[in-house]
């Protein structure tokens, strides 16, 4: 005799993502009024992380968050100075640095109606959002992202995460923050490299779902990539914006499928990172996966051959790179990189489904690669990488179709979903 | 000048709850049933892991369940042996077992549309299932309870854990299982101590959920501890039932509050497992914190003394205890289980929030305990204690409410919310 209950229930998430300036000013009353009261007039206790590189260049920081703390008493109770910790990828490699939240939070008796919140870049957010996520099954935590990528991306999504196993993010958590704040004072210190890497998930998520966008950052990569502050607040405000809105429209906030449109370019970015052991940066892989992507896509005809011109002057004209050594990095002739698919795949599960390029703005998912196309691909760009400048590029793109078309018939390694 | 974009989304959580036996005879299509395949005619790999215990007492299990997965080989990818680990609060209390799981994941390139089913007891499927959230941010994961109280309780439920700092679940996270599937046919080989111990969760709900149910329980006593499975089989069904109503309806499954209700007993009950290092079982454990509780809410008045004298009857006449010495476990002359009290409070954050009994099937939140009372709370438990039957029981309780009524100015060491 079987009997079955049935468990049915839905859960509401809510943040709200905050574009500002100045948010330490003690007369700034905005981060104050996200804390919420225990009960009537008993402030929680509020932690702070700071990432040891933004720690680096804002050395006042930690004496301005100890004055505000003051200055809002009624509503910050601060238990213990702000705390440094490593900064960038390192703080995700090393189970230390996720021991060490943890053990903070259970010294200072961090409890899930305090708040943790932590200022920094990608990676540290992810560490601290992840420890945050996991103790006491989850207490209050606020973002506050000072990097270009972290501000139009990782901070503003769901989503954190640690390495493990040499694989990135392989634990993590899907675990909306209560708040994000994105103070772009913090951008003037970032160095020129992680200013622009940022710039390649906005021309991602444009060349995806915004053709007008795309048009906005080829108008003004120039500005762009020379730290104009309007043009980059700009950018950073609508890739946000086209974040957030895919995550909370798209149906599947916690990616329970097998697909993931906001991955354009990031099957390859991610095993590059791991090839060149993180020293090429995530944004920069990103754009070499980007690359990488939209020349598959215009040589198996899916997109047309001027729109796969404007995706390669873009981004080779913003200043970052189309290729990478890295990518023809082999082991008994196989191009390693081409495993990051089937890595791509794994994390997810399911039936590979890589999203794809039919024309500027237009993505279009795909459930099967084909492997010597990819290849092809990928020495095409290797050969446009010396010229390194428009001219050339399109002059060796011509010369490289023509081979192409000589050699249409690949054996058959493909990849399946 | 300020933007904010306000990120919103809902996420429905379903599961069912099955109650069978005989999971693992072929021809028994359940299990199968519930594994989705990948894609049409692609079975996902679906890993088993095994407590010691269980495996201990059925050691044919690991034999039965490659006939089923070959049986089934339609649905079923298996692609290695059911894996064996420890079973017991141990796993809950070691990182290197979390390790081990994180890497069979790994090992076995388990994805997010494969399956993790955990066949054991509470602690090994707190254990297991936190593996299975973080790993990939989640993969699949099914929960075959073998104890009582999984059950009945801890497997029916949306929460899992893991014990760091010396700390009773201080990481954990929210997380449904895809499917939790009963199979009374492994309770038969649970020591006596393990059967009754699940008994004490049947209470607590009853108590404060339902007092139909608690008469049952009432009747039915000398079966339920003499393992009449039918009686027992009932008793699990309704406990099981009152927690899962409880869950999606409360409006808060993820405990966001300050208020869990199905935590009744519980303050001092995680405390004395912790007092005890774990030889008190958790159930166990759970039926002084009962006891305590309703001796406290009749010392304060709340709770009749008809109905006082019915809870710890049934508590004593199950074979459960109501008391431990390690309730007065003293540091300075303080009793330590009342730091269970912080603890309780401070893992949920916010507000102290305690239920008592009005009376039986009323639960009643408060917000204040009054520490002197909860003290001699204790000591009458104690004094009840070494009697041990019911005569004396009542007789010694009459002495005590003597001289509690002298004694009835407390100094002023409460427990505020
Ligand atoms: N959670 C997600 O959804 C998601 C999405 C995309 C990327 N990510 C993760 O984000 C990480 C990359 O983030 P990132 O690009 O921000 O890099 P990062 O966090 O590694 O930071 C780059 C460097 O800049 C420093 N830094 C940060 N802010 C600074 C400032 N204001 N001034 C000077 N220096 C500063 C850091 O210390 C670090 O050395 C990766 O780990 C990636 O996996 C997560
Ligand atoms: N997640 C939740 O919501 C929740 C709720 C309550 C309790 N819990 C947790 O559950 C755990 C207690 O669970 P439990 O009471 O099931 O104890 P348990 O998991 O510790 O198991 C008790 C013993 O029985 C053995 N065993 C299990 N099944 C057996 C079987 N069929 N035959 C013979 N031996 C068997 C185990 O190996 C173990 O030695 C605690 O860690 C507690 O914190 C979790
Ligand atoms: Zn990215
Ligand atoms: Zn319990």
């Amino acid at each position: 005799m079987e009997k079955t209950l049935t468990q049915s229930f839905q859960v509401t998430y809510e943040y709200p993502v905050i574009f500002t300036e100045g948010i330490f000013e003690s007369e700034n009353n905005l981060l104050a009024s996200l804390i919420h009261p225990v009960k009537e007039h008993i402030p929680p206790k509020v932690i702070f992380i700071i990432d040891s590189g933004v720690h680096q260049e804002h050395p006042e920081l930690i004496s301005k968050i100890e004055c505000y703390s003051v200055y809002h008493t009624s509503r910050i109770n601060m238990p213990i100075n702000p705390i440094v910790i490593q900064g960038g990828e390192a703080i995700k490699n090393d189970i230390k640095y996720l021991m060490s939240i943890l053990e903070l939070i259970d010294e200072q008796r961090i409890d899930r109606h305090a708040y943790l919140i932590a200022i920094g870049g990608g990676a540290l957010l992810d560490a601290v959002g992840f420890a945050a996520t996991i103790a006491h099954r989850g207490i209050k935590h606020i973002r506050i992202p000072t990097t270009v990528l972290s501000q139009n991306d990782s901070g503003v999504g769901v989503k954190n995460s640690f390495n493990a196993f040499n694989k990135k993010n392989f634990i993590g958590t899907f675990s909306p923050p209560e708040a994000v704040i994105n103070d772009t004072t913090f951008l003037r210190t970032l160095t020129d490299r992680d200013w622009l890497a940022g710039v390649s998930e906005a021309i991602k998520v444009a060349l995806i779902k915004d053709a007008n966008f795309f048009d906005f950052i080829e108008m003004h990569i120039k500005d762009i990539q020379f730290r104009n502050e309007e043009a980059m607040g700009k950018l950073i405000f609508r890739c946000a914006e086209l974040h957030v809105n895919h995550i909370g429209n798209s149906g599947d906030p916690f990616e329970r499928g097998s697909s993931r449109p906001l991955d354009f370019g990031h099957w390859a970015a991610h095993k590059l990172e791991q090839l060149t052991n993180y020293s090429l940066l995530h944004g920069e892989a990103v754009a070499v996966g980007i690359a990488l992507d939209v020349t598959y896509a215009y040589l198996s005809g899916m997109l047309p051959v001027k729109s796969w011109h404007r995706v390669l002057n873009l981004i080779h004209s913003s200043g970052l790179k189309l290729y990478h050594p890295a990518m023809r990095h082999a082991i008994n002739g196989r191009f390693e990189v081409l495993d990051g698919l089937e890595e791509f795949r794994e994390h997810l599960g399911g039936v590979l489904t890589v999203m794809m390029l039919k024309d500027i703005g237009e993505g279009v998912e795909v459930h099967h690669i084909k492997e010597s196309l990819m290849k092809k691909a990928i020495d095409l760009l290797a050969s446009l990488s010396p010229a390194d400048n428009r001219t050339s590029l399109a002059r060796t793109t011509v010369g490289i179709e023509h081979g192409f078309t000589r050699t249409s018939n690949f054996p058959e390694d493909d990849h399946h979903g």
